[in-house]
């Protein structure tokens, strides 16, 4: 069976895709570049889709700085990347938030999902360690499932679509132990919101802390910082 | 009050757009390129935005032509533009669908109205002279309002999004009648899914014929033609 993986070029949306890949789906990758600033990550995704396997890696562009409204996406006052918080207990929305991400993501998944006959769609979000973004809650989730299927010509001859979210009750940590033991390499992924002119890793963004406290947690080494 | 207006540059999201504007929204004109075969419909948006004096038209592209699966943009085998239907009593949803494309203008009419402070999005969606579309149905818009609310940080702190669909239970000759009684120019409009390469519309696509239809039950001439 097909699946429709969004994939990042992250550690999450690798992890995720490998889980569902190792249920037997096959994966059918979806990489946007939406103008983020750290278009690298999609260098990233085209390393771990090759790494992957999957059947396909497609890649769209839409770009979200005519938008704006995000550190991600502009360099409008008001929106400078966070730097040296403490992850474990920031609870609010950061400027890192893209208004309507996932949605936007999610609805292109499901275009090529129903072109390609594909009822089921990945994604990895994680609404425990997270960034407090609302577009990674199950009840959005869930709620995004019921447009698939009302709003799409299969859905109305009877198809469900379902959005996987493998990890979306994990901690860092624990994605991070699941991948290893999935034999994933870590050192493919992307995952600094801001890396400078060399692509290394800020290590100071929410992104980079959180993945820091996730190897830290996993005991285990992150192949980016050791090269 | 600001409203998002999603504008093809087609006689219904014009209308949309002057009905929500004679309610005294200020309109902030989405426009969206996806690689469509009547790609001439952005020039109508933008004479359309012009003459609607919109505060803003925003044109975003995506090339939904590596998805496909639609006769709007794919030229494989099967998707042939329908020509000489019976629009009054066909039923299927045609090969002119093009999956989860409601679903995807309105993730990025969400994300823009949210870095706006919009919280009104207009869809010149119609459920009664329509071509069987899934995702023109009250279901699927409520469905999306839904996920609106969920998946963004306005929603989260209380905002409810709103999706208009003005034109949902009207006709096509109702909504040419409001129209023309609102001063509208339908000359500025364009309709046609495969206009020649003069750009005049062909005259029996379910577009040019359910256009052709709602003109002569309205009594009224269209400008198009007689040009």
């Amino acid at each position: 069976m097909r699946a429709v993986v969004l994939l990042s070029g992250g550690l999450d949306s690798y992890t995720a895709a490998a889980i569902v890949r190792a249920e037997g789906f096959e994966l059918y990758a979806l990489t946007i570049g939406y103008g983020q600033r750290h278009a690298s990550e999609l260098d990233s995704a085209r390393r771990v889709a090759r790494s992957l396997g999957v059947a396909r890696h497609l890649e769209l562009a839409i770009d979200l700085r005519a938008i704006g409204g995000s550190s991600l996406t502009s360099d409008a006052p008001g929106f400078d990347i966070p730097r040296d918080r403490d992850v474990a207990v920031a609870a609010d929305i950061p400027s890192t938030y893209v208004p309507a991400r996932n949605t936007i993501f999610l609805s292109l998944a499901l275009g090529w999902a129903e072109v390609i006959a594909a009822r089921d769609i990945v994604i990895g979000v994680n609404a425990l360690d997270y960034s407090g973004y609302p577009d990674c809650r199950p009840e959005f989730i869930r709620a995004f499932e019921t447009v698939a299927s009302l709003g799409t010509r299969a859905g109305v001859e009877g198809a469900r679509f379902r959005i996987h979210t493998p990890l979306i009750a994990l901690s860092k940590a624990e994605i991070i132990r699941r991948g290893l033991a999935l034999g994933l390499d870590y050192g493919l992924t992307h995952s600094c919101y801001d890396p400078g002119a060399s692509g290394a890793p800020c290590g100071r963004c929410d992104s980079c802390l959180l993945r820091a406290k996730g190897f830290a947690e996993a005991g285990a080494a992150d192949p980016l910082v050791l090269r």
